[in-house]
């Protein structure tokens, strides 16, 4: 195994650390437990939104900490859901007295903490509402899950429930839009090598010289099949056919997509596998009225990429397009 | 070899479509010849800023064209020199009135191009001035230059450059800006593994699996040293030490920091190199005064990353900070 890290224990202490030092203007990292916190908090009278999960999935979700989206994420060890006193710490830091957002992606340990640790903030009289991302259409059940697994709509619902805080909706119309951005959306991913975590030291998974991961998560999960490696416009065909299988768009629908790096994808081709995406959704009369391409929600050094659509309509364009300061979005500001 | 692309000869021209699909807000897109310019060139009486080459280090150069930045980039395929009528191309494209600067790494195809292109220029009527980026510590000579690499301080030059233009600098300012960053900054790369070049098909060099390259060009080229992989902490201080040891900078000195992957390193790494340079420069007192960490100047699906510390002034800094709008950088706007 060869990483730019130290000790394998200290990773996600050590990159953290490193995290606050790039980003003082923006946050702060709590290290006794461990969370990301907008450096202005908490914002009175602001729903404050938190989410988190194991670390090697960055930018997510630190790197969506800031004005206009997330108030703190709290990453675990990698790969490991953060446990429920990191996030309690968290939501009481950004509680400004209007309640907290928890964004839980569907990784039953994740849903677990998040769960505790909401009945722990109720009993300090904070008033939490979670919504839970499960918009992986590759399996139903997984290695860490009981249903879909949360994929990169888990973005999304980060920027637009932020928007929506921002501006200064209450509680429950914030949980309402998270819960609607994630019906709305849907995502699959691939690889085309495994991941490796750094306590483990070896690939998480083998692939032959030519064979591919289809619908594989962000752990290394199986997904749903094996399959041999092909030109990238036969794949993206594939995955986005999952997608409106599962998700029928009508003609003349609007979706923000993404396309996501799993973390060792150059852009080179991220901007191919987009331009393929934007074609087959043209040939539907499926228009892209935003998008990001980049590294967003990653698997460590997997090499492979995820797409994600949802369906917008004007108010969730509106929040999207609202100022946003974070390390890894940043419009309007 | 298994990569997210279609036919390798294509993937200079899928990737830009999509590029081009992606941020239409921002740039366009020509195809005969190939380079990336803003929406709204030229802008009248505002020096034009240019640069250019091969392909395969996203988001340079193209990444980098909008608002506060380059005006055009010429992509050259992969690893390879655009040619001199993209170049004459693009710098007729945004020359505004006010001449064009052409800011050219240290490749030795890229030189004679861009010297080529400039004079075709200037018999037609549009004043150019160049600027030479030879920034990379490691090596004197190499596979494809004369002299010193060019590699980070280009990004940092295009920022500088391209902030001095906006604010109505004349050609010759804006020039002795780009020839002062390039004289004050100073980088080094290393490789955990090889890039694979797509029309090649087979990794450029081989690693043990506990070797690195210390040193490495953007292209694969050789570095000063393999060596054992050791943990980040005294890899990096080697770099820092290799750094200063070419341009020293004293106590209280300020800089300018860029950590960039190579293109398969992720953001978790990043940040933990991010760290230890933090450290070291804060141990020889030196501070950082503004910092980039992510992938900025990349060498395909290569790991590894590279450190460029360019000594900062109040002008450079207060340069740095002017508001910029491209893909890969953004913010003030």
């Amino acid at each position: 195994m060869k990483k730019l890290i130290n000790d394998p224990q200290d990773v996600m202490r050590d990159s953290l650390a490193g995290f606050a030092a790039a980003h003082s203007d923006i946050l702060k990292v709590c290290f006794d437990p461990v969370y990301v916190v907008r450096a202005d908090a908490p914002v009175t009278g602001k729903v404050g939104i938190i989410s988190g999960g194991g670390s090697g999935h960055e930018p997510l979700h630190g790197g969506f900490v800031g004005q206009g989206m997330l108030d703190a994420a709290c990453p675990g060890q990698v790969f490991t859901s953060p446990s429920p006193d990191q996030m309690e710490a968290a939501t009481a830091a950004v509680d400004g007295g209007a309640g907290v957002l928890h964004i839980v992606k569907n990784y039953t340990g994740d849903v677990l903490n998040f769960e505790m640790a909401a009945e722990l903030c109720e009993a300090r009289g904070i008033q939490v509402e979670s919504v839970i991302i499960n918009d992986d259409v590759a399996v139903q059940d997984s290695l860490y899950t009981a249903g879909r697994r949360g994929l990169g709509v888990t973005v999304m619902a980060e920027k637009i429930c932020g928007a929506a805080a921002a501006r200064g909706y209450d509680l429950g119309r914030v949980a309402e839009l998270g819960r609607r951005v994630n019906e709305s959306g849907r995502s699959m991913g691939m690889a085309l090598t495994s991941c490796t975590v750094p306590a483990a030291g070896r690939p998480t998974f083998e692939l032959g010289e030519d064979e591919i991961e289809m619908g594989v998560g962000i752990h290394g999960e199986p997904g749903r099949k094996r399959m041999p490696h092909r030109p990238t416009s036969e794949l993206i065909a594939h995955m986005t056919d999952a997608i409106l299988a599962d998700q029928p768009i009508r003609d003349g629908g609007r979706v923000i997509a993404m396309v996501s790096g799993m973390g060792a994808t150059p852009l080179l081709e991220l901007y191919l596998v987009y331009r393929e995406l934007e074609q087959i959704l043209r040939g539907r009369k499926i228009a892209v009225s935003r998008r990001l391409v980049g590294n967003y929600i990653t698997s460590l050094d997997m090499a492979g990429c995820a797409i994600t659509l949802v369906q917008a309509d004007d108010e969730l364009l509106s929040l999207w397009d609202d100022p946003v300061l974070t390390p890894a979005l940043r419009w309007g500001i």
